[in-house]
């Protein structure tokens, strides 16, 4: 077989025979396919999408491209969970402690942020002390003895992923359903979990815009989960506002550290209890979803969940005081409350618009040589549905500097959408597939 | 604009505006686009074909993406001839001659031989002393002296073509009609003809094996041309047996200069009339392509062609007497003749495989660093609608080793489809468009 036949077969619509995805990836991870080719390879297959047999055999040949976890020796359920990004989604940090705290194994890892969508990573290391990078031994030992370890991605996960998604990315071809599901859960399977919980979310802030295509992404998730032979719940959430009030790496850390610590954060706090039941349901460990988020609110009030957050905070070197102790974690030099131009309900926020602010004001990255201040961003007074009267607080901006605080006010009150009647807002989750 | 426009625009089969296609051009050329973007455009292109105003685009800004020559020194009319190739096709070597005895002023770049596809430089570099390293002002000077100059490609023309081939060889992408198209029209814009004749081939020995893709190439490059400006005829002719009957670059050789100095060829001289016919009607210095002819035959029967190749070979440093005197050329050191097993018609020839076997007797090459026995190759005795009895010679090999022609032997009886009954065989001249 040769990489002609594999391109021919791509090219014409045909179906590609184990071996001939298999060949794919060897070629893409030792170099024998040259760029261009699997480039090309890449475009055909936009254009061509795979069936959902090929993309479990590309899911399955990139997940045994590199290294692999085996969480074999670890209690059951072995639960991963992944997000596909948003404005202020730090719903793993709240998530992880919860589940943990009743009794599910987490072993994750967590890329970086780049663009409007915040890296759980980069949340993370704004806890001084916070140790990212254990080795999968050192995960595993953790996770056995603490229920949850996560780490930053290492470069020997799933490399031929790596190879073809910095070749999508160059070349316009990554919003293609079946690359993406490949990428995603080739990336779940090597770190070896048994059962995934997946958040696609949707809107202005997420990488899927559009409802129809977020529902196709997950519908074709849950379908190769299956395939591949892992048990999945694949969430459908809202990102066409921001999550939660707070935007930022510190301050998102705070709104999940809230939420831990039992505070009502409003819709966040709404969607955590949501997704946690959720993944209590898909390990098995209870019946039915609404089971699963009795489960959660009760690890929550109960104190559990934060005890294990501070747990795992000691674990991985960072002081565990934070999870009460904001003082602990880095603050922006300049801060500017913003107040309301008008009276009347918030009726949406354009999450876009926010995460682009947030890049502005320091919290993110345009490219990914780009430095975070890890104090910035952005806090809301409020959140959709919610009543707020002229020159009442709006939202507080954090910066290194006054002249980017400057810079992005005019886009900010643009970006804040008022009704002069009361507004129910849309769900944050808008299905479970 | 960006290469992820260009690329989203092909990928969703969007129209592309003519300062795209001059910034891919450019792009291609000065590696501003990587190779694998490059090539993720191509797949894009394959399966989103370019449009007629788009593959215009694109013929103009590939002609123009390097040198070009400016002929407007040169007598009207100036013409240039191309073939996409096939075995056994020396046309050009005759028709060139013919033409520019009739009053044709032709500047020719040709391309070497790859695969089973002979190519007009290796077959004239047979003739000792014969050079084919001119510059464009000698090519000039010398077209204006002779009416006729060639030389091999300068890597100067059209580069933009070069790059993108290459890619498309790498990338299973050669076959889309629109990319055929400005590859073969640009390098003919480049060298500044105002009159363009193309043989479009068609068989098992071409590069297009099917009657109505070469028919909707010939209809595209004929659209294409009047776009961009340049008058065109373009032949539309049959490849499913080698042209004449001789194959090998001496032997070839043989058979043009014999048909120049007026022996029946058969076949070969038939569509060497016919396409001068065609040319000189699309010059305009006929009414008809009927009239065309007679003048090719009158050049031919009144010894004006065989002077003007004289002339010719002696301009680009050859010796002049290799026109009738072949022991002048070079020939294999062994040689064996094949006996008919059968008595009956000649059916058929396949040419595929008489191309192949003739790489296998060192006439072609299989990668382009091979190098080349000049003289090997093949000669029939008889073409198809010939008869033959049982015993009769019927082909003669010429390889440097006795053990190449025993190597081919086998394949290249099996090739050949015998009568019981009389053959009336396709014409060479399918159709011109």
């Amino acid at each position: 077989m040769s990489i002609h036949t594999l391109l021919q077969t791509r090219r014409d619509g045909r179906t590609h025979s184990r071996e001939e995805i298999e060949e794919l990836v060897r070629g893409a991870v030792d170099g024998t396919i040259k760029d261009y080719q699997l480039s090309a390879w890449l475009m055909a297959a936009y254009l061509n999408p795979l069936s959902p047999e090929e993309t479990a055999l590309l899911t399955v040949a990139m997940a045994n491209s590199g290294e692999t976890l085996d969480l074999s020796s670890l209690p059951k359920p072995r639960l991963d969970k992944h997000s596909t990004g948003g404005v202020g989604d730090k719903t793993s940090i709240a998530l992880l402690p919860i589940l943990a705290s009743c009794g599910v194994t987490i072993v994750k890892m967590s890329g970086r942020g780049l663009g409007i969508t915040g890296g759980t990573i980069d949340k993370l290391s704004a806890i001084p002390g916070f140790r990212l990078d254990f080795s999968p031994d050192q995960l595993i030992e953790q996770a056995g003895r603490i229920g949850i370890a996560l780490s930053g991605q290492t470069p020997l996960l799933a490399p031929a992923d790596k190879v073809l998604y910095a070749l999508r990315d160059a070349t316009e071809t990554v919003e293609s359903i079946p690359l993406i599901v490949s990428s995603i859960l080739s990336k779940k399977m090597a770190v070896g979990a048994d059962t995934i919980v997946l958040d696609v979310k949707c809107g202005s802030g997420a990488f899927m815009k559009d409802i129809d295509d977020a529902r196709r992404l997950a519908q074709e998730l849950r379908r190769i989960a299956s395939l591949v032979g892992l048990r999945s719940r694949i969430a459908l959430s809202d990102m066409s506002v921001p999550l939660g009030k707070k935007v930022g790496n510190s301050l998102e850390l705070q709104e999940a550290f809230d939420t831990l610590c039992g505070a009502d954060t409003g819709r966040f706090r709404q969607l955590c209890i949501r997704l946690s039941g959720m993944a209590l349901e898909a390990c098995e460990l209870v019946c039915s979803r609404s089971e699963g988020e009795k489960m959660a609110l009760d690890a929550i009030e109960s104190g559990k969940a934060r005890q294990k957050a501070e747990q795992w905070i000691e674990a991985q070197g960072g002081n565990p005081a934070v999870v009460r102790n904001f003082a602990l974690l880095p603050r922006s030099k300049y801060e500017k409350t913003i107040r309301s131009p008008h009276s009347g309900w918030i009726q949406s926020i354009d999450a876009q618009t926010i995460g682009e602010v947030a890049i502005d004001l320091g919290a993110g990255r345009k490219v990914k040589e780009d430095l975070l201040d890890l104090g910035a961003g952005l806090v809301f007074a409020v959140e959709p549905g919610d009543r707020i009267r002229q020159g009442e607080p709006l939202v507080t901006l954090y910066a290194d500097s006054e002249s980017k605080i400057a810079g992005v006010e005019e886009r900010l009150i643009e970006a804040i959408r008022f009704s002069e009647t009361p507004i129910t807002p849309n769900p944050l989750l808008i299905d479970v597939i």
